[in-house]
């Protein structure tokens, strides 16, 4: 027998820049343009982004390809809407010297990124994230996809942002619901990686809900940091990354089970609670802790009970399926104290038996 | 504005193994099973390699969850089947630690490839190429892809394989079309890397219709170490790597207006003689070197004219979506003589006025 060895190259370290303001959408399209001037731009957005008129603001009068997902939100995350991106694409007679710009919140950043890094094996991506959610979560890190009829994200890739623009003032559009569900993604940050980060929204929740400004833009970069400091230090998600995944095991399988009808924020508030239960049961934690956490989670109008339409067969069964599965369980991440992610041996995710994982599920139904 | 700076990490060289004999599939999986220990395993295939024997032959008597494409070929390859792939995976319960194996031609392998770099962001793939083009070509360097509608290999990514094996013994069951088109690739490698290896195909050519297993051992090496050597040079495409493009820009066009009526190396044969005749024009070359080309191809029983059904139109618009173009025009990959790719200001591939492919075009009907 023969053998060859193919070498396949070191790739080089690399930076991307996030820019986070307030009012800067109408600035940015001269910055990109500048920073990709060999290419041709191609945008995404979905109908509500064009109807409270950041579309407008973003190209001005200049005639570029866009493509609307509608109708916005999860529904749209799937392999349809992605096909008729790169279809769209492709009618447009762009190449490799394209640009894709997501503009929107996480649905459009984890399609518009995802068919970017597929279309025609890869063109850049800059992202423009318009919710509280992909502004402290989804537009850092690179995680793109789409849904498949099964699960959440079963499609997708690691594909960097070329740049990333944060402009809070795009967040007063958004409406109350939404606003206050993608809160619960910077509680989660703060959770897991800065105590200071949590007392901060404690003390500033009302300003918070008010979106004031300067205190978004704190948040802003709060979240960033964070993110991109886990996602820098893990960005295929192999260990230390999973911390993000907080509360994410048991609310992503929420998410699904609701059908989607619950936000992503108000699933992962209570698979945050999950979490917590978790570590009540496991000795890692007493209850007093959980009672601060479930505080600021109400004052968000989250729920942190299940609701009863769930059944707890659903939930485990598609718990079974998460793509973190390692013989088809998955492994939990939990924190030690507020502000500090639980490691043991190096892990940054933990075994729970099943049967813990059974027991807090009937305690979310209290 | 505040500024973040997010660092991506490099990413350190690797390499994987081509390992090339006869009659090794029996003894692939001991190898495969040893090498992934941790892992599932999923294999991908298509009908006629069940119904010839190989599937059974690869995985014996072991129940391995197994996707079998039907029907088989170029129609299968796209986004439909992929999505039915990745969702068979799901219902397998499969998660990242899952290793995709890959048993068939170019449309398996591509398609398994591409499956395996975004089911849940990434999973490790192994290739067995049972084909002349996927064991000469597709196998090695990391193209994967679906084809959309409009255009061949529209979505796809560059994913390195965990490895390749290379049964030569394989292509006896290979139907006689498919074998032969399946040379072009072996062409297309002497013509732009390896004189002697053009002079070895001339000089072989009865032995290698006649399938004697040395030969195309001794085939698989030179077509792979070619492969090899150009893709870990340029392993996304940037520049070098379009040499492997020779004969493509004219012949993926053609492939797509024929509605894939003809295989893919009938098409590239076509393309290389398009090269060939722009080479003419260009004053790259004398008649006598496309002759010699022609004369191996036509020993091949490939086509080296056009289908008078393929209107020069369709061909152009085709072309202008190349997904290698830049400002809608693609770059095309020459040769300065036999052996040797032409070069000129370090680019491997170089601009051609469209006149003077529409005067190729028109020769090609002759």
């Amino acid at each position: 027998m023969n053998e060859i060895k193919v070498k396949i190259p070191a790739v080089k370290a690399s930076s991307y820049t996030i820019k986070i303001g307030a009012n800067i959408l109408e600035s940015l399209w001269e910055q990109i343009d500048s920073a990709f001037k060999e290419h041709n731009k191609f945008v995404v957005t979905d109908s509500n982004l064009v109807s409270a008129g950041h579309l407008t603001k973003l190209i001005g009068q200049r005639d570029i390809e866009t493509y609307v997902i509608e109708p916005p939100g999860e529904t749209s995350k799937n392999i349809n809407t992605l096909t008729s991106i790169i279809e769209a694409m492709e009618k447009a007679c762009l190449g490799r010297d394209t640009v894709v710009i997501a503009l929107g919140g996480g649905t459009v950043g984890d399609i518009a990124g995802f068919a970017a890094s597929i279309f025609k094996r890869g063109v850049p991506v800059v992202q423009i994230p318009t919710t509280t959610v992909a502004q402290a979560d989804s537009s850092v890190g690179g995680k793109t996809g789409v849904d498949s009829t099964i699960s959440k994200n079963a499609f997708g890739t690691f594909w960097h942002p070329a740049a990333v623009y944060i402009d809070v003032a795009l967040l007063d559009t958004l409406d109350d619901r939404q606003f206050r569900a993608g809160l619960v993604e910077s509680v989660k940050h703060a959770l897991i990686a800065d105590a200071k980060y949590f007392d901060y929204l404690e003390t500033n929740i009302d300003a918070i809900l008010q979106r004031e400004p300067d205190v978004l833009e704190k948040m802003a970069c709060f979240n960033c940091r964070i993110k991109a400091s886990v996602a820098q230090a893990d960005p295929m998600e192999k260990n230390q990354r999973r911390m993000l995944n907080y509360g994410h095991t048991v609310g992503h399988a929420v998410e699904s089970a609701s059908g989607f009808d619950l936000l992503h924020g108000e699933a992962i508030s209570i698979g945050i609670i999950a979490a917590g239960l978790i570590e009540i049961e496991m000795g890692l934690a007493k209850t007093d802790r959980l009672d601060r956490v479930k505080s600021i989670l109400k004052k968000l109008n989250m729920p942190t009970t299940l609701p009863l339409a769930l059944t707890k067969g659903q939930i485990l069964g598609i718990i079974r399926m998460d793509k973190k599965s390692v013989n088809k369980w998955p492994k939990f991440a939990l924190i030690e104290k507020i502000g500090r992610i639980y490691r043991q041996n190096e892990q940054w995710a933990h075994d729970v038996d099943q049967q813990i994982v059974e027991k807090v599920l009937d305690k979310l139904y209290e």
